[in-house]
């Protein structure tokens, strides 16, 4: 690490990556996180209801840091900035880079002193197609860019999750995506749907993951039929009838059928674009799981990022103009 | 009504349609519903948790009918012949008729008397394809054919509800078929999903449905591709978030997505006997809202039936040799 010309090594960002269920802060140097904390206190689990409830989970994390360098600029990103946020920061439209979500975003008082910058979510509209939003991912794309600026040109990237987002990259800028309920309709098919009768209590499953039965909902995936997915479901039931498969494999297949019918259909919107890059972001088990599924779908190159939403938000910051120039991102790659 | 020689017009049948949710019990003479009586103690809701709830419930309903008439033979459909009801009839495989549905029906002692003639479920279960499971469905594709002969040779008959059923049918049997989850994901996705966010509570709703919101979701469908489908829906949210569909259409944009998907998967099933007749059972509104979906889907020409459990549980009872074989089908159809 680079040391400032008093030997100090003091942070200069403290960027907040702040969820429905988590907040994390980074205290950054030079584009690289120097220090993680992590809080239960998502928008929707704050200390207390209202403003200052944000205001209070930002103390908590954040105050130690901000009374030994008032100075350090804050960033955030997520659904901090929806509606049911501290502020909104209203959506911007596709086509969208961190210049753009740079120019959109908007300041709210911390109470401890600076100012927080808070990213815009992405909001893709247009005629004849369904409206789609992210809110959050798309500082983690900034990141991915930023840390690999050989894509920008033109890539696919895929954030699987709750709700997966694939989002079409050229020129730097996020030009379409779409959502997938995914890991939202897993959850809920198996809390209160009737395919969750025959699957045993989580404390009874066996650990392992059944490949066979997770390959078999791919499969499945993989040959269905437009509207094939409401009977498709179904099986998670019978084929426990039957025994075709044993109870503690029928999530399995449950999430093999989702995430093929995910995969059959992002790979098909970007088929003309199918020799592009193809890069995954986020929890390195759930990315796992992909990149096995598109192996398995015939894609086999694509990459796996951990968690870019520091990066990303270095880049808001950098765009922002809240960052010496001399930490430009071509000069703090160097390090 | 033909008189009994006595003058007399004593029931010949009383037949059960016992499902999760409720029982129907109809007192049955010449193939025809003479009385009808309706309970809410359907096997999940019975008066006490095991067996004795189903005595309870039975004799609630049927007690002074069997005083009346002790001899009065007594058949039973659906639920009540799962595992988790009175007594499990086991699953018949496909081909199924009414014959076959007879010969595998399981008595059980009633408490008042005469024994209930239970029938079986119907299973599909080939290689390679999916297995699949109806239960109650086949008595009313039973009465369907045993009032309409002129389908029995070749139809599709279409059962709409929280597990819709598409059954094929050839020279009086069944099959093959398939069930839709359309109903039970609707009602999961408007109760416990994000889709619900935007929503109005129930009591805010207007009640007029929303032909042109339904038809986006129809259209959307019908353009959709192979795993569109968990896509498709967050656009609920997406639709209502940039004000292209009022909030209290929403839930008709996402009822018309869930039956288009049904429609387009289920006709595309049948498309090579796509001249035969389909023909829609079941509730008459969501029938005719299932025939409004078929005609803008280029299916105009289809037949909907109201209630033909009580025909089917006729024709499961005389092909059991229950009845007084002077009321065959054919003489009765002559009333």
């Amino acid at each position: 690490m680079r040391a400032h010309p008093d030997g100090n090594t003091a942070p200069e960002l403290l960027a907040l990556d702040w969820g429905t269920s988590s907040l994390r802060a980074f205290l950054m140097r030079e584009g690289k996180v120097i220090e993680t904390r992590h809080s239960a206190h998502g928008i929707q689990h704050l200390p207390e209801p209202g403003k200052s409830g944000f205001e209070q989970a930002f103390a908590q994390i954040a105050k130690d840091w901000l009374q030994q360098w008032p100075q350090l600029p804050v960033v955030a990103s997520g659904m901090v900035g929806s509606a049911q946020g501290w502020r909104e920061a209203p959506y911007v439209r596709c086509p969208a880079d961190a210049q753009k979500l740079a120019s959109h975003s908007v300041a709210v008082p911390s109470g401890l002193g600076p100012e927080i910058l808070i990213a815009p979510g992405v909001l893709f509209d247009e005629m004849n197609q369904l409206p789609d939003v992210m809110r959050g991912e798309e500082i983690q794309i900034a990141g991915a860019l930023r840390q690999n600026p050989q894509w920008a040109a033109q890539c696919s990237i895929v954030l699987p999750g709750t709700h997966s987002k694939w989002a079409r990259i050229e020129n730097g800028q996020i030009v379409d995506f779409a959502t997938y309920m995914t890991g939202e309709l897993f959850a809920m098919l198996k809390k209160h749907s009737i395919l969750s009768r025959l699957m045993p209590e989580q404390a009874e499953r066996k650990s392992e993951w059944d490949t066979a039965a997770f390959e078999l909902g791919l499969a499945t995936a993989r040959n269905s039929g437009p509207g094939d997915f409401t009977h498709q479901i179904f099986a998670t039931r019978t084929l426990g009838l039957t025994d075709r498969l044993s109870r503690s494999a029928l999530a399995d297949y449950l999430s093999g059928l989702l995430i093929g019918h995910e995969l059959v259909s992002g790979l098909a919107q970007t088929a003309e674009i199918s020799n592009v890059p193809l890069i995954l972001i986020g929890d390195t088990a759930l990315c796992q799981r992909y990149a096995l599924s598109l192996n398995f779908l015939g894609k086999p190159d694509c990459t796996l990022l951990d968690n870019t939403a520091p990066a990303g938000l270095w880049d808001l910051a950098h765009a922002a103009g809240l960052l010496d120039t001399s930490d430009s991102p071509k000069n703090s790659r160097k390090q």
